[in-house]
Protein backbone atom coordinates (compact mmCIF):
# COMPACT_ATOMS: atom_id res chain seq x y z
CA UNK A 1 0.00 0.00 0.00
CA UNK A 2 0.83 3.74 -0.03
CA UNK A 3 2.05 5.20 2.51
CA UNK A 4 5.12 5.14 0.20
CA UNK A 5 2.88 7.79 -1.91
CA UNK A 6 3.51 9.97 0.77
CA UNK A 7 6.58 9.33 1.00
CA UNK A 8 7.19 7.03 3.59
CA UNK A 9 10.40 6.00 4.96
CA UNK A 10 10.09 5.56 8.72
CA UNK A 11 12.01 4.40 11.26
CA UNK A 12 13.16 1.13 9.04
CA UNK A 13 15.59 3.46 7.34
CA UNK A 14 17.02 5.21 9.99
CA UNK A 15 17.72 2.13 11.79
CA UNK A 16 19.48 1.14 9.06
CA UNK A 17 23.79 1.24 8.53
CA UNK A 18 23.51 4.10 5.83
CA UNK A 19 24.29 7.21 6.82
CA UNK A 20 21.02 8.77 8.69
CA UNK A 21 18.96 11.69 6.40
CA UNK A 22 17.29 14.16 8.50
CA UNK A 23 13.94 13.56 9.49
CA UNK A 24 11.10 15.06 8.80
CA UNK A 25 8.26 17.24 10.29
CA UNK A 26 5.25 15.55 9.25
CA UNK A 27 1.63 16.99 9.94
CA UNK A 28 -0.89 14.52 11.11
CA UNK A 29 -4.31 15.37 10.68
CA UNK A 30 -6.95 14.91 13.60
CA UNK A 31 -10.62 14.09 13.70
CA UNK A 32 -13.11 16.68 13.81
CA UNK A 33 -14.76 15.86 16.92
CA UNK A 34 -12.86 17.51 19.99
CA UNK A 35 -15.38 18.22 22.42
CA UNK A 36 -18.09 15.80 20.93
CA UNK A 37 -18.35 11.63 21.27
CA UNK A 38 -15.32 10.11 19.09
CA UNK A 39 -16.36 9.70 15.31
CA UNK A 40 -14.58 6.32 13.62
CA UNK A 41 -11.12 8.12 12.66
CA UNK A 42 -11.75 5.72 9.13
CA UNK A 43 -14.90 8.02 8.02
CA UNK A 44 -12.64 11.07 8.06
CA UNK A 45 -8.65 9.93 7.85
CA UNK A 46 -7.00 8.37 4.88
CA UNK A 47 -5.87 4.38 6.06
CA UNK A 48 -2.28 5.55 5.06
CA UNK A 49 -2.49 8.38 7.37
CA UNK A 50 -3.45 5.98 10.26
CA UNK A 51 -0.54 4.48 9.09
CA UNK A 52 1.91 7.31 9.76
CA UNK A 53 0.60 7.92 12.73
CA UNK A 54 1.29 4.20 14.17
CA UNK A 55 4.71 4.61 12.72
CA UNK A 56 5.76 7.89 14.47
CA UNK A 57 7.48 7.68 17.94
CA UNK A 58 8.07 11.34 18.27
CA UNK A 59 5.29 14.17 18.87
CA UNK A 60 4.92 17.66 19.03
CA UNK A 61 1.30 17.93 20.00
CA UNK A 62 -0.85 20.89 20.99
CA UNK A 63 -2.37 19.16 23.67
CA UNK A 64 -0.72 15.67 25.24
CA UNK A 65 -4.30 14.04 26.75
CA UNK A 66 -5.76 14.75 23.51
CA UNK A 67 -2.70 13.18 21.35
CA UNK A 68 -2.65 10.22 23.73
CA UNK A 69 -6.83 9.40 23.18
CA UNK A 70 -6.05 9.99 19.53
CA UNK A 71 -3.19 7.21 19.41
CA UNK A 72 -5.60 4.76 20.85
CA UNK A 73 -7.88 5.43 18.57
CA UNK A 74 -5.46 4.97 15.72
CA UNK A 75 -3.95 1.82 17.83
CA UNK A 76 -7.58 0.13 17.68
CA UNK A 77 -7.33 0.52 13.53
CA UNK A 78 -3.52 0.30 12.91
CA UNK A 79 -1.68 -1.17 15.83
CA UNK A 80 1.10 1.11 16.98
CA UNK A 81 4.63 0.14 16.17
CA UNK A 82 5.53 0.91 19.66
CA UNK A 83 3.32 1.13 23.23
CA UNK A 84 1.74 4.29 23.74
CA UNK A 85 3.98 4.49 26.68
CA UNK A 86 7.22 4.72 25.07
CA UNK A 87 6.46 7.13 22.50
CA UNK A 88 7.96 10.70 23.53
CA UNK A 89 4.71 13.42 23.02
CA UNK A 90 5.86 16.72 23.98
CA UNK A 91 3.40 19.62 24.33
CA UNK A 92 3.70 22.80 22.13
CA UNK A 93 5.48 25.67 24.78
CA UNK A 94 2.20 27.72 25.88
CA UNK A 95 3.83 30.80 24.49
CA UNK A 96 2.72 29.37 21.10
CA UNK A 97 -0.99 28.51 22.09
CA UNK A 98 -1.64 31.95 22.43
CA UNK A 99 -3.93 33.29 19.73
CA UNK A 100 -1.35 35.87 18.86
CA UNK A 101 1.73 33.45 19.22
CA UNK A 102 3.81 35.31 16.74
CA UNK A 103 4.90 33.28 13.81
CA UNK A 104 8.82 33.27 13.58
CA UNK A 105 11.35 30.88 13.32
CA UNK A 106 11.87 30.47 16.64
CA UNK A 107 15.35 28.94 18.75
CA UNK A 108 12.75 27.71 21.29
CA UNK A 109 11.08 25.20 18.67
CA UNK A 110 14.56 24.38 17.10
CA UNK A 111 15.47 21.97 20.26
CA UNK A 112 11.55 20.62 20.30
CA UNK A 113 12.65 19.32 16.26
CA UNK A 114 15.93 18.06 17.74
CA UNK A 115 15.26 14.36 17.01
CA UNK A 116 15.17 15.16 13.34
CA UNK A 117 18.76 15.34 13.22
CA UNK A 118 18.87 11.85 14.45
CA UNK A 119 16.78 10.67 11.50
CA UNK A 120 13.59 10.68 13.43
CA UNK A 121 10.78 11.61 11.76
CA UNK A 122 8.54 14.09 14.16
CA UNK A 123 5.10 14.17 14.04
CA UNK A 124 2.88 17.65 14.82
CA UNK A 125 -0.66 16.77 15.67
CA UNK A 126 -3.33 19.59 16.76
CA UNK A 127 -6.58 19.20 18.68
CA UNK A 128 -8.73 18.84 15.52
CA UNK A 129 -8.26 18.93 11.83
CA UNK A 130 -5.15 19.95 9.89
CA UNK A 131 -2.71 21.03 12.34
CA UNK A 132 -0.58 24.66 11.44
CA UNK A 133 -4.37 25.66 10.20
CA UNK A 134 -6.27 27.87 12.54
CA UNK A 135 -3.70 26.40 15.50
CA UNK A 136 -0.56 27.21 16.74
CA UNK A 137 1.43 24.98 15.05
CA UNK A 138 2.85 27.66 12.51
CA UNK A 139 4.93 28.11 14.36
CA UNK A 140 6.88 24.93 15.05
CA UNK A 141 6.51 24.52 10.96
CA UNK A 142 8.15 28.10 10.70
CA UNK A 143 11.29 26.49 12.29
CA UNK A 144 11.53 22.88 10.31
CA UNK A 145 11.47 25.28 7.71
CA UNK A 146 14.38 27.37 8.74
CA UNK A 147 16.43 24.46 9.83
CA UNK A 148 15.89 23.04 6.46
CA UNK A 149 14.00 20.21 6.73
CA UNK A 150 11.59 18.62 4.91
CA UNK A 151 8.01 18.97 5.40
CA UNK A 152 5.03 16.66 5.05
CA UNK A 153 1.56 17.68 5.79
CA UNK A 154 -0.35 14.61 4.90
CA UNK A 155 -4.06 14.98 4.13
CA UNK A 156 -7.11 15.66 6.23
CA UNK A 157 -9.98 17.14 7.39
CA UNK A 158 -10.49 21.02 7.26
CA UNK A 159 -13.60 22.19 9.42
CA UNK A 160 -12.58 25.81 7.67
CA UNK A 161 -12.66 23.95 3.68
CA UNK A 162 -15.73 22.11 4.45
CA UNK A 163 -17.77 24.63 5.47
CA UNK A 164 -16.81 26.51 2.62
CA UNK A 165 -17.67 24.08 -0.04
CA UNK A 166 -21.19 23.12 1.88
CA UNK A 167 -21.53 26.71 1.64
CA UNK A 168 -22.21 27.53 -1.86
CA UNK A 169 -20.45 30.82 -1.52
CA UNK A 170 -17.65 31.76 -3.40
CA UNK A 171 -15.38 29.16 -3.61
CA UNK A 172 -12.80 30.81 -6.29
CA UNK A 173 -11.89 33.59 -3.25
CA UNK A 174 -12.28 33.49 0.43
CA UNK A 175 -10.56 34.15 3.38
CA UNK A 176 -10.79 33.07 7.17
CA UNK A 177 -10.10 35.79 9.67
CA UNK A 178 -10.54 33.97 12.68
CA UNK A 179 -12.45 35.25 15.70
CA UNK A 180 -14.85 38.36 15.55
CA UNK A 181 -14.63 40.43 18.48
CA UNK A 182 -16.81 39.50 21.75
CA UNK A 183 -17.58 43.49 22.10
CA UNK A 184 -20.82 44.16 21.04
CA UNK A 185 -20.61 47.26 19.46
CA UNK A 186 -17.24 46.16 18.15
CA UNK A 187 -18.16 42.78 16.47
CA UNK A 188 -20.85 44.70 14.58
CA UNK A 189 -18.24 47.17 13.49
CA UNK A 190 -16.21 44.19 12.44
CA UNK A 191 -19.41 42.62 10.63
CA UNK A 192 -19.55 45.45 8.42
CA UNK A 193 -16.49 45.59 8.22
CA UNK A 194 -16.42 42.06 6.09
CA UNK A 195 -19.46 42.81 4.36
CA UNK A 196 -17.26 45.62 2.69
CA UNK A 197 -13.88 43.23 1.94
CA UNK A 198 -16.28 40.55 0.81
CA UNK A 199 -18.35 42.89 -1.61
CA UNK A 200 -15.67 45.00 -2.47
CA UNK A 201 -12.82 41.88 -3.34
CA UNK A 202 -16.32 39.34 -4.49
CA UNK A 203 -14.48 37.37 -1.48
CA UNK A 204 -16.02 35.05 1.07
CA UNK A 205 -15.20 35.85 4.80
CA UNK A 206 -14.92 32.61 7.09
CA UNK A 207 -15.13 33.06 10.93
CA UNK A 208 -15.74 31.01 14.04
CA UNK A 209 -16.12 31.52 17.12
CA UNK A 210 -15.98 28.92 20.85
CA UNK A 211 -18.70 27.11 20.34
CA UNK A 212 -20.63 28.45 23.87
CA UNK A 213 -20.47 32.20 22.27
CA UNK A 214 -22.16 30.38 18.70
CA UNK A 215 -25.67 31.79 19.07
CA UNK A 216 -24.72 35.85 20.28
CA UNK A 217 -22.69 35.73 17.39
CA UNK A 218 -25.53 34.72 14.96
CA UNK A 219 -27.42 36.87 16.69
CA UNK A 220 -25.27 39.66 15.81
CA UNK A 221 -24.87 38.56 12.22
CA UNK A 222 -28.70 38.77 11.60
CA UNK A 223 -29.00 41.56 13.15
CA UNK A 224 -25.94 43.61 12.02
CA UNK A 225 -25.49 42.22 8.42
CA UNK A 226 -27.65 43.66 5.10
CA UNK A 227 -30.46 41.89 4.16
CA UNK A 228 -29.02 40.21 1.04
CA UNK A 229 -26.18 39.23 2.65
CA UNK A 230 -25.59 35.56 2.42
CA UNK A 231 -24.32 33.66 5.65
CA UNK A 232 -24.09 30.09 5.63
CA UNK A 233 -23.32 28.51 8.90
CA UNK A 234 -21.82 24.82 9.29
CA UNK A 235 -21.91 22.67 12.92
CA UNK A 236 -20.36 19.82 13.52
CA UNK A 237 -19.22 18.97 10.03
CA UNK A 238 -18.47 15.10 9.64
CA UNK A 239 -20.31 14.58 12.50
CA UNK A 240 -23.93 12.52 12.80
CA UNK A 241 -25.09 15.70 14.11
CA UNK A 242 -23.75 18.04 11.60
CA UNK A 243 -25.30 19.98 9.19
CA UNK A 244 -24.84 22.95 6.95
CA UNK A 245 -27.61 25.65 5.93
CA UNK A 246 -26.54 29.18 3.78
CA UNK A 247 -29.72 31.81 3.40
CA UNK A 248 -29.86 35.67 2.78
CA UNK A 249 -29.72 37.17 6.23
CA UNK A 250 -33.37 38.39 5.01
CA UNK A 251 -34.46 34.47 4.94
CA UNK A 252 -32.22 33.76 8.22
CA UNK A 253 -34.59 36.27 10.20
CA UNK A 254 -37.75 34.68 9.16
CA UNK A 255 -36.43 31.07 10.37
CA UNK A 256 -34.55 32.30 13.29
CA UNK A 257 -37.05 30.75 15.71
CA UNK A 258 -36.68 27.50 14.39
CA UNK A 259 -32.89 27.67 14.42
CA UNK A 260 -31.33 26.80 17.43
CA UNK A 261 -27.29 26.97 17.33
CA UNK A 262 -25.79 24.40 19.36
CA UNK A 263 -23.63 25.40 22.13
CA UNK A 264 -21.44 22.66 22.55
CA UNK A 265 -20.37 21.92 19.13
CA UNK A 266 -18.40 23.87 16.57
CA UNK A 267 -19.31 25.93 14.48
CA UNK A 268 -17.97 27.89 11.07
CA UNK A 269 -19.46 31.09 10.06
CA UNK A 270 -19.42 32.44 6.65
CA UNK A 271 -20.86 35.15 4.81
CA UNK A 272 -20.72 36.88 1.21
CA UNK A 273 -22.28 39.88 0.68
CA UNK B 1 -18.32 1.01 10.28
CA UNK B 2 -19.36 4.39 10.18
CA UNK B 3 -20.29 5.54 6.64
CA UNK B 4 -23.45 6.43 9.20
CA UNK B 5 -21.38 9.05 11.09
CA UNK B 6 -21.24 10.57 7.73
CA UNK B 7 -24.52 10.24 7.89
CA UNK B 8 -25.29 7.50 5.11
CA UNK B 9 -28.78 6.43 3.93
CA UNK B 10 -28.40 6.36 0.51
CA UNK B 11 -30.35 4.05 -1.79
CA UNK B 12 -31.52 1.85 0.67
CA UNK B 13 -34.40 4.13 2.39
CA UNK B 14 -35.22 5.49 -1.03
CA UNK B 15 -36.28 2.04 -1.94
CA UNK B 16 -38.43 1.36 1.17
CA UNK B 17 -42.11 1.67 1.37
CA UNK B 18 -41.77 5.02 3.65
CA UNK B 19 -42.70 8.30 2.07
CA UNK B 20 -39.10 9.08 0.52
CA UNK B 21 -36.98 12.53 1.78
CA UNK B 22 -35.83 14.45 -0.71
CA UNK B 23 -31.93 13.39 -1.92
CA UNK B 24 -28.80 15.15 -0.67
CA UNK B 25 -26.28 16.78 -2.68
CA UNK B 26 -23.25 15.12 -1.31
CA UNK B 27 -19.99 16.41 -1.55
CA UNK B 28 -17.65 14.02 -3.17
CA UNK B 29 -13.27 14.99 -2.94
CA UNK B 30 -10.92 13.27 -5.28
CA UNK B 31 -7.38 12.83 -5.12
CA UNK B 32 -4.54 15.87 -6.10
CA UNK B 33 -3.09 13.49 -9.46
CA UNK B 34 -4.58 15.33 -11.86
CA UNK B 35 -2.74 15.23 -15.15
CA UNK B 36 0.11 12.99 -13.36
CA UNK B 37 0.27 9.36 -12.27
CA UNK B 38 -2.64 7.84 -10.43
CA UNK B 39 -2.06 7.61 -6.65
CA UNK B 40 -3.50 5.49 -4.42
CA UNK B 41 -6.87 6.42 -3.29
CA UNK B 42 -6.21 5.11 -0.07
CA UNK B 43 -3.70 7.06 0.62
CA UNK B 44 -5.49 10.61 0.17
CA UNK B 45 -9.24 9.35 0.61
CA UNK B 46 -10.99 8.25 4.09
CA UNK B 47 -12.86 4.82 3.68
CA UNK B 48 -16.05 5.98 4.34
CA UNK B 49 -15.82 8.20 1.57
CA UNK B 50 -14.51 5.88 -0.91
CA UNK B 51 -17.98 3.40 0.24
CA UNK B 52 -19.97 6.77 -0.49
CA UNK B 53 -18.36 7.19 -3.99
CA UNK B 54 -19.21 3.58 -4.30
CA UNK B 55 -23.00 3.64 -3.43
CA UNK B 56 -24.16 7.10 -5.49
CA UNK B 57 -26.07 6.36 -8.52
CA UNK B 58 -26.59 10.32 -9.74
CA UNK B 59 -23.72 12.19 -10.52
CA UNK B 60 -22.40 16.16 -11.29
CA UNK B 61 -18.86 16.34 -12.18
CA UNK B 62 -16.39 18.90 -13.85
CA UNK B 63 -15.48 16.48 -16.01
CA UNK B 64 -17.19 13.32 -17.26
CA UNK B 65 -13.79 11.56 -18.24
CA UNK B 66 -12.02 12.06 -15.09
CA UNK B 67 -15.22 11.31 -13.31
CA UNK B 68 -15.39 7.43 -14.72
CA UNK B 69 -11.54 7.23 -14.04
CA UNK B 70 -12.74 8.36 -10.68
CA UNK B 71 -14.98 5.57 -10.08
CA UNK B 72 -13.01 3.08 -11.59
CA UNK B 73 -10.42 3.41 -9.16
CA UNK B 74 -13.02 3.40 -6.58
CA UNK B 75 -14.13 0.22 -7.47
CA UNK B 76 -10.66 -1.17 -7.38
CA UNK B 77 -11.15 -0.86 -3.69
CA UNK B 78 -14.76 -1.02 -2.71
CA UNK B 79 -17.00 -2.42 -5.41
CA UNK B 80 -19.63 -0.37 -7.35
CA UNK B 81 -23.24 -1.08 -5.61
CA UNK B 82 -23.91 -0.89 -9.67
CA UNK B 83 -22.32 -0.67 -13.07
CA UNK B 84 -20.17 2.26 -13.79
CA UNK B 85 -21.88 1.92 -17.11
CA UNK B 86 -25.60 1.91 -15.75
CA UNK B 87 -24.57 5.41 -13.57
CA UNK B 88 -25.78 8.82 -14.18
CA UNK B 89 -23.39 10.95 -14.84
CA UNK B 90 -23.91 14.84 -15.79
CA UNK B 91 -21.02 17.50 -16.69
CA UNK B 92 -22.25 20.85 -15.04
CA UNK B 93 -22.93 23.16 -17.72
CA UNK B 94 -19.85 24.88 -19.96
CA UNK B 95 -21.20 28.37 -18.58
CA UNK B 96 -20.62 26.99 -14.96
CA UNK B 97 -16.99 25.72 -15.62
CA UNK B 98 -15.46 29.30 -16.73
CA UNK B 99 -13.12 31.30 -13.95
CA UNK B 100 -16.12 33.68 -13.73
CA UNK B 101 -19.25 31.94 -13.60
CA UNK B 102 -21.53 33.97 -10.97
CA UNK B 103 -22.16 32.00 -7.97
CA UNK B 104 -26.18 32.47 -7.67
CA UNK B 105 -28.65 29.97 -7.42
CA UNK B 106 -30.10 29.19 -10.51
CA UNK B 107 -32.89 27.47 -12.31
CA UNK B 108 -30.24 25.82 -14.59
CA UNK B 109 -28.60 23.90 -11.81
CA UNK B 110 -32.44 23.27 -10.47
CA UNK B 111 -33.11 20.50 -13.03
CA UNK B 112 -29.87 19.21 -12.44
CA UNK B 113 -30.35 18.45 -9.24
CA UNK B 114 -34.51 16.62 -10.03
CA UNK B 115 -33.24 13.27 -8.82
CA UNK B 116 -32.89 14.24 -5.19
CA UNK B 117 -37.01 15.16 -5.59
CA UNK B 118 -37.10 11.30 -5.84
CA UNK B 119 -35.29 11.00 -3.03
CA UNK B 120 -31.58 9.99 -4.64
CA UNK B 121 -28.54 11.07 -3.32
CA UNK B 122 -26.48 13.03 -6.09
CA UNK B 123 -23.09 13.05 -6.26
CA UNK B 124 -20.90 16.25 -6.73
CA UNK B 125 -16.99 15.61 -8.17
CA UNK B 126 -14.62 18.35 -9.24
CA UNK B 127 -11.60 17.08 -10.93
CA UNK B 128 -9.22 17.75 -8.30
CA UNK B 129 -9.78 17.64 -4.08
CA UNK B 130 -12.82 19.15 -2.61
CA UNK B 131 -15.85 20.48 -4.99
CA UNK B 132 -16.33 24.00 -4.42
CA UNK B 133 -13.29 25.18 -3.63
CA UNK B 134 -11.61 26.66 -6.06
CA UNK B 135 -13.53 25.26 -9.02
CA UNK B 136 -16.96 26.20 -10.33
CA UNK B 137 -18.84 23.85 -7.95
CA UNK B 138 -19.98 26.28 -6.05
CA UNK B 139 -23.05 27.50 -8.28
CA UNK B 140 -24.48 23.65 -7.95
CA UNK B 141 -24.28 23.96 -4.00
CA UNK B 142 -25.83 27.26 -4.07
CA UNK B 143 -28.96 25.64 -5.97
CA UNK B 144 -28.59 23.36 -3.75
CA UNK B 145 -29.61 25.76 -0.79
CA UNK B 146 -32.32 27.48 -2.77
CA UNK B 147 -33.87 24.05 -3.40
CA UNK B 148 -33.81 23.89 0.45
CA UNK B 149 -31.83 20.44 0.37
CA UNK B 150 -29.26 19.10 2.75
CA UNK B 151 -26.08 19.35 1.94
CA UNK B 152 -23.25 16.90 3.03
CA UNK B 153 -19.67 17.42 2.38
CA UNK B 154 -17.44 14.56 2.59
CA UNK B 155 -13.87 15.06 4.33
CA UNK B 156 -10.89 14.98 1.49
CA UNK B 157 -7.58 16.55 0.55
CA UNK B 158 -7.69 20.33 -0.09
CA UNK B 159 -4.73 21.19 -1.90
CA UNK B 160 -4.77 25.05 -0.83
CA UNK B 161 -4.81 24.33 3.83
CA UNK B 162 -2.58 21.43 2.80
CA UNK B 163 0.12 24.45 1.24
CA UNK B 164 -0.85 26.96 4.21
CA UNK B 165 -0.19 23.94 6.89
CA UNK B 166 3.21 22.99 5.19
CA UNK B 167 3.74 26.53 4.52
CA UNK B 168 4.37 27.82 8.44
CA UNK B 169 3.18 30.89 7.43
CA UNK B 170 0.02 32.62 9.32
CA UNK B 171 -2.33 30.28 9.60
CA UNK B 172 -5.01 32.06 11.70
CA UNK B 173 -5.99 34.48 9.02
CA UNK B 174 -5.19 33.66 5.27
CA UNK B 175 -6.65 34.14 2.05
CA UNK B 176 -7.40 32.49 -1.29
CA UNK B 177 -7.26 34.59 -4.11
CA UNK B 178 -7.16 32.55 -7.32
CA UNK B 179 -4.82 33.45 -10.37
CA UNK B 180 -2.53 36.31 -10.88
CA UNK B 181 -2.71 38.34 -13.94
CA UNK B 182 -0.36 36.65 -16.68
CA UNK B 183 0.55 39.93 -18.94
CA UNK B 184 3.63 41.14 -16.85
CA UNK B 185 2.95 44.79 -15.05
CA UNK B 186 -0.49 44.01 -14.19
CA UNK B 187 1.03 40.73 -12.21
CA UNK B 188 4.07 42.66 -10.48
CA UNK B 189 1.10 44.70 -9.34
CA UNK B 190 -0.99 42.48 -8.07
CA UNK B 191 1.93 40.72 -6.02
CA UNK B 192 2.65 44.33 -4.70
CA UNK B 193 -0.99 44.12 -3.66
CA UNK B 194 -0.90 41.10 -2.13
CA UNK B 195 1.85 42.23 0.11
CA UNK B 196 0.65 45.30 1.36
CA UNK B 197 -2.52 43.15 2.05
CA UNK B 198 -0.63 40.49 3.85
CA UNK B 199 1.26 43.47 6.09
CA UNK B 200 -2.27 45.15 6.75
CA UNK B 201 -4.31 41.93 7.71
CA UNK B 202 -1.63 40.16 8.69
CA UNK B 203 -2.54 37.53 6.69
CA UNK B 204 -1.12 35.10 4.29
CA UNK B 205 -1.91 35.10 0.48
CA UNK B 206 -2.23 32.17 -1.31
CA UNK B 207 -3.02 31.38 -5.47
CA UNK B 208 -2.04 29.04 -7.99
CA UNK B 209 -1.45 29.13 -11.55
CA UNK B 210 -1.68 26.72 -14.70
CA UNK B 211 1.23 24.16 -14.27
CA UNK B 212 3.07 25.17 -17.27
CA UNK B 213 3.17 29.03 -16.22
CA UNK B 214 4.51 28.01 -12.57
CA UNK B 215 8.00 28.82 -13.71
CA UNK B 216 6.83 32.33 -14.68
CA UNK B 217 4.77 33.19 -12.21
CA UNK B 218 7.55 32.13 -9.35
CA UNK B 219 10.05 33.95 -11.28
CA UNK B 220 7.76 37.18 -11.01
CA UNK B 221 7.64 36.90 -7.56
CA UNK B 222 11.67 36.56 -6.92
CA UNK B 223 11.64 39.91 -8.73
CA UNK B 224 8.95 41.67 -7.84
CA UNK B 225 7.86 40.81 -3.93
CA UNK B 226 10.04 42.80 -1.35
CA UNK B 227 13.57 40.64 -0.10
CA UNK B 228 11.58 40.24 3.24
CA UNK B 229 8.52 38.81 2.26
CA UNK B 230 8.40 34.99 2.67
CA UNK B 231 6.92 32.44 -0.25
CA UNK B 232 6.53 29.22 0.11
CA UNK B 233 5.42 26.94 -2.73
CA UNK B 234 3.91 23.66 -2.27
CA UNK B 235 4.39 21.39 -5.35
CA UNK B 236 2.40 18.23 -6.37
CA UNK B 237 1.75 17.37 -2.45
CA UNK B 238 0.55 14.17 -1.51
CA UNK B 239 2.27 12.64 -4.23
CA UNK B 240 5.53 10.97 -4.51
CA UNK B 241 7.16 14.02 -6.13
CA UNK B 242 5.64 16.45 -4.05
CA UNK B 243 7.98 18.74 -1.70
CA UNK B 244 6.67 22.56 -0.26
CA UNK B 245 9.80 24.88 0.68
CA UNK B 246 9.14 28.36 2.73
CA UNK B 247 11.90 31.27 2.61
CA UNK B 248 12.12 34.49 2.58
CA UNK B 249 12.44 36.25 -0.91
CA UNK B 250 16.13 37.25 -0.41
CA UNK B 251 17.07 33.62 0.21
CA UNK B 252 14.65 32.49 -2.38
CA UNK B 253 17.10 34.33 -5.03
CA UNK B 254 20.58 32.73 -3.78
CA UNK B 255 18.79 29.25 -3.97
CA UNK B 256 17.10 29.91 -7.27
CA UNK B 257 19.29 28.34 -9.55
CA UNK B 258 18.89 25.49 -7.51
CA UNK B 259 15.55 25.44 -7.57
CA UNK B 260 13.24 24.31 -10.76
CA UNK B 261 9.47 24.43 -11.04
CA UNK B 262 7.83 21.71 -12.43
CA UNK B 263 5.51 22.59 -15.58
CA UNK B 264 3.17 19.52 -15.45
CA UNK B 265 2.46 19.16 -12.02
CA UNK B 266 0.18 21.62 -9.79
CA UNK B 267 1.24 24.03 -7.28
CA UNK B 268 0.48 26.36 -4.77
CA UNK B 269 1.99 29.69 -4.08
CA UNK B 270 1.86 31.77 -0.96
CA UNK B 271 3.32 34.64 0.61
CA UNK B 272 3.65 37.02 3.95
CA UNK B 273 4.67 40.38 3.77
Amino acid sequence: MSAAGLGARGEAAASSGAPRAPGRLVLVPNALDLGTAPQDLTAVLPHAVLQWAARLHHWLVEDAKSARAFLKRVHAIVPLHAPLQSLSITELPRSAKGRDARVVPNAEFAHLLAPTQGGHDVGLLSEAGLPAVADPGAAVVAAAHALGLAVLPLPGPSSLVLALAASGLEGQSFAFVGYLPQEATARVQRIRELEELSRRLRQTQIFIETPYRNAALFKALLEGAAPATRVSVSVALTLPEGWCKTATVSEWRRLTSKTVLPDRLPAVFLLQA
